[in-house]
């Protein structure tokens, strides 16, 4: 055969063939039997009634597109009223939404990070922080994972703006930053703190509210969060929140937002539907934390390897990428849909099954889970 | 008050001020009557009942949002269906679809463009496309807008895998890249390319199936080639179309892929039924690109300046930011909405108006657009 120009991209799915590592896309059927313990539909919104018909009437109403830049004719009523309830809600001045939580925090950390500032980021960040950081014109420093005295070391030995830049809820373990003791570490050196509050929002805080507004940081003149609305809130998109001098730097300056079409007016309106629906029952944050907690208690009783949730995220240590793909197989094939994260997803090399916890799950979902997950389990996983 | 770290922010806006920069939101109401010219809708899809009840009935059907990413509980039988048809469509062997344009243009450039590999890029690329290769481990090699002969050059001065890079319609005044002889200069030193095809889809080729349709470049095995869903086709999201091979490895190695959640259902349902519509009414492109030559005719012969449109955009030359903007407000106080495009947004530091074509302009709303842009244009517009 003639050689191309991708050529090159042969031996690298080798490599992958031969590591394990190969993955393929299993589309699913709108009507799955399978128990959900793999999406992120923390509080059970995605497919509820209130939601799926505020999407539906948004796009009949403002359209399926939201036809340009949010700058031109991308911004319609429905952005504006989701942006102020957002703000309102976790307690911020203004918000900003844009197409994807990945967006979100492209914009955030490239526009407050001009060239001469540092950024502090933690090792355990989300890819799309650590895009940002990589974009942002400021000096990028990563520190170790959860490791305070070393953002502290770093700020101190800067001079000019500086930012540190977090996930409030680690997505592959689910463990917590400790955000009021970075804010701390933050403030005596007059430096700002970026939060990604993806795992957080609807989960977290007082009815929902987010790790921020939990640790005490809502509202203050040197955080900025961004949240998804893909997650808790069963849409698509994502938002920057802060104050108002931050939000109108963005729309001058994230090219993320400026040159990005703006949110579908469906998942602006499923957002806003799922968001009002939050207030009405402000439990369902903290009864997705405690399911997470009694999975985990239950798989370690089990005797398996699992990190103490802090959110709605439970990760299941695997012996090894190949097991732990076999691993999700066998649920699956036990009618149990879970996460498998394996490298290079995972920054430290181990393989987990990542399980979420939905508001939703029933007393017998739940022991329907820890049954499959532990009857097959390999029998390295609890070592 | 008290400092904060984002008070360096506050200089940021008196310069923007100052220089008459400041671009601020205004949310437009369901029902604005005024004329858009502004939108990137050129099919006149966004607001097509077929298009949206196609994006109600697939969030009733699928759920507000995807729940994860593609790789987890994010991919959907609907999600695979769009990804065929869109191949199928524009010629190519696969397609992956992703949440926006921005995230496609990031996929594939990063993905294709590794560690020791060039990337030439035309100095008139979008945003997403340069964020693309800042973010790419391949050194750039940045080349005059439209340069065939320099693209040569850089080609033939490196050793390894390159890719050149080009907008196919470049989104500030509308030409069109030379894609024939871009591919040909890539052929003759076995590179690689990657066209972005934001602003051909829908307009150009055979019945809007695209510039590199249109250029014969359909389905070539060193080809690849980045869609958007939300401007001829009425909704969100993008897509990246090429050889199997590629796509896998997308599959495997994009980041805004893998850590990104899918696309929501009721953007892909709309592309979806968007693009079936397309194939029962072919003409709606060839419609949309002579209305933006019947624009330009007319305001050239009206004495402006105006680029001639290789596509639906038509780009109409301001004497200042200042009087570019007084220009869009005057145009928008007599009922039409037009867009503005001033600095940081153009490279070239020129102001100017950007003008869309829609497929379903009638004959009195063209007369009535150039009528109001000549009535209102600054005395020096003309010159
Ligand atoms: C911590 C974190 N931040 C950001 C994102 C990106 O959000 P989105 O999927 O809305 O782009 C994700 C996951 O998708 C995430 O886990
Ligand atoms: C040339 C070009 N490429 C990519 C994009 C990004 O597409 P999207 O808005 O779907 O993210 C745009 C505009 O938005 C564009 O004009």
């Amino acid at each position: 055969m003639a050689r191309t120009p991708f050529d090159w991209l042969d031996e690298q799915a080798d490599v992958r063939r031969r590591a394990g590592l190969v993955r393929t896309l299993r589309p699913r059927p709108a009507d799955s039997s399978l128990l959900d313990l793999a999406s992120n539909d923390y509080l059970g919104l995605a497919r509820h009634p209130e939601i799926t018909g505020a999407a539906a009437a948004a796009a009949r109403r403002w359209g399926g597109g939201a036809t340009g830049s949010r700058l031109v004719t991308g911004s319609t009523e429905l952005h504006a009223e989701l942006e102020r309830e957002l703000a309102d809600f976790c307690g911020f001045e203004s918000a900003l939404v844009l197409s994807s939580g990945y967006a979100a925090n492209l914009a955030a950390v490239t526009a407050l990070a001009p060239h001469g500032s540092l950024i502090v980021s933690d090792a355990g960040n989300h890819a799309s922080l650590i895009d940002g950081c990589r974009l942002a014109r400021g000096t990028v420093q990563v520190v170790p994972h959860g490791d305070i005295e070393a953002v502290r070391k770093a700020l101190d030995a800067h001079q000019g703006p500086a930012v540190a830049v977090s996930d409030s809820v680690f997505s592959v373990d689910g463990d917590a930053a400790p955000l009021a003791q970075l804010a701390e570490a933050c403030r005596e050196f007059g430096s700002g703190l970026i939060v990604d509050d993806a795992h957080g929002l609807g989960v977290l805080g007082d009815g929902g509210r987010g790790a921020p507004h939990a640790a005490g940081l809502a509202g203050a003149a040197d955080v900025v969060v961004t949240v998804t609305l893909s997650k808790s809130l069963g849409s698509q998109g994502g938002a920057v929140l802060g104050p108002a001098k931050v939000i109108d730097h963005l729309v001058n300056a994230a090219r993320t937002f400026i040159f990005d079409t703006g949110l579908a007016p469906a998942a602006a309106g499923a957002a806003l539907a799922a968001l009002r629906l939050l207030r009405r029952e402000p439990e369902r944050g903290a009864r997705a934390h405690a399911v997470a907690t009694t999975l985990h208690d239950r798989l370690t009783a089990e005797g398996l390897q699992a990190v103490r949730p802090d959110a709605a995220v439970v990760s299941v240590c695997a012996p090894s990428p190949e097991l732990a793909v076999q691993w999700a197989a066998d649920c699956r094939g036990a009618g149990l849909a879970v996460g498998c994260f394996r490298p290079p997803s995972v920054p430290d090399g181990i393989s987990r099954l990542r399980l979420t916890a939905r508001a939703d799950l029933t007393e017998g979902q739940i022991a329907e889970a820890v049954r499959v997950i532990s009857r097959t389990a390999p029998p390295a996983a609890g070592e």
